[in-house]
């Protein structure tokens, strides 16, 4: 697998990422050669992604179709006015963010016990408080249901992560960036001051 | 324009989604034939979108080679638990959601006067405290930028919406599922209830 980053080495960041955010863009090639962008829940198991959906419609009709996709999740951290850094020109607005894009191909998943397995994963990541039997395929009430339900592995070929955090920024545009995010104390501003100093090109380790 | 809409009949419902969300996931189809899914800020100006980037790299690339593109904006309101529902299986877990997805046609913005515009809605909508000078191509500062900015206009040439609120539900689920986001009362809880009264299929007018 080849992995192009951008600011980010460790698997278990990229990791530590997908397993925080609940959903991401599937991109696929429709039946009439189109690109077709569909938001959907996943998980992150083992180095694939997974996600589930009916055996029915367009998104499983493009994929037996035509099985490169791509994958992308991102999260916005905090827009950034331009006066941070400069009184009149609008041009230093910018935001920053986490994205994450794996290029791979999509494999239809049959065994039921693997199927039990994603799902089972996709309740403890998004139902972390439990309150549901187990999914298992030898559970004949679920064993229907897993029939039922198309689940998909995507296996990347190529996983891409942006990391972006004014990692470009001259020393004292930076400082001015972090001054103003803690005069703003936005929602997210103190956790983005954070991702600043974690990925700051000058005093990477 | 085609507009297949799951649930949402009004412009202005889409328009103000739009208005409301920073960023959305451009599909194209890469060099390599591959779909490829890229997050973007943007802005929606009169039923076309519009974003910007650098004239260089692999978004650009891609357009000038195959303009068909895809652009889709996502929230998600909030995790359903299967328990709000079924005391035993996972399987009515969901999330309710808005989505907007549209097919359209990638066009190069080259008129700078036109960019103007549209970069300027971008700091309206992005920066809406102003502090900055309005972007004019006109002014001479401005003026060189403009150039060297890419601004692409995606027309849609098909507009599908979904606002998923638990509009297949039974009363009775739909009751519980109302009473249990009342008593969790997470961050979005009271908006997706109110989500859910508004996309009611019971009471819609």
């Amino acid at each position: 697998m080849r992995r192009k980053e951008f600011k980010v080495e460790q698997e278990e960041e990229l990791e530590a990422f997908l397993d925080e955010m609940s959903f991401g863009f599937l991109g696929v090639i429709d039946e009439q050669g189109r690109p077709r962008v569909i938001p959907l829940n996943f998980v992150y198991i083992d180095g694939s992604f997974y996600f589930h959906g009916s055996h029915a419609g367009g998104k499983m009709d493009a994929i037996r179709k035509m099985d490169k996709v791509c994958f992308t999740v991102a999260d916005e951290f905090a827009l950034i006015p331009s006066y941070f850094t400069d009184p009149q020109m609008a041009c230093p607005a910018t935001a920053y963010f986490k994205s994450v894009t794996a290029f791979g191909t999509a494999e239809i998943v049959t065994d039921l016990s693997e199927k039990a397995a994603a799902l089972d994963k996709f309740m403890k990541k998004l139902q972390p408080e439990g309150g549901y039997d187990p999914i298992d395929a030898e559970n004949p009430k679920y064993r229907p249901q897993l029939k039922a339900v198309a689940v998909v592995r995507i296996v990347p070929e190529e996983i891409t992560a942006k990391f972006k955090f004014g990692q470009n920024l001259k020393e004292e545009e930076r400082s001015a960036v972090i001054s103003g995010l803690e005069a703003r104390g936005g929602e997210r501003d103190a956790e983005t001051v954070e991702m600043m100093k974690k990925f700051c090109p000058f005093h990477s380790s």
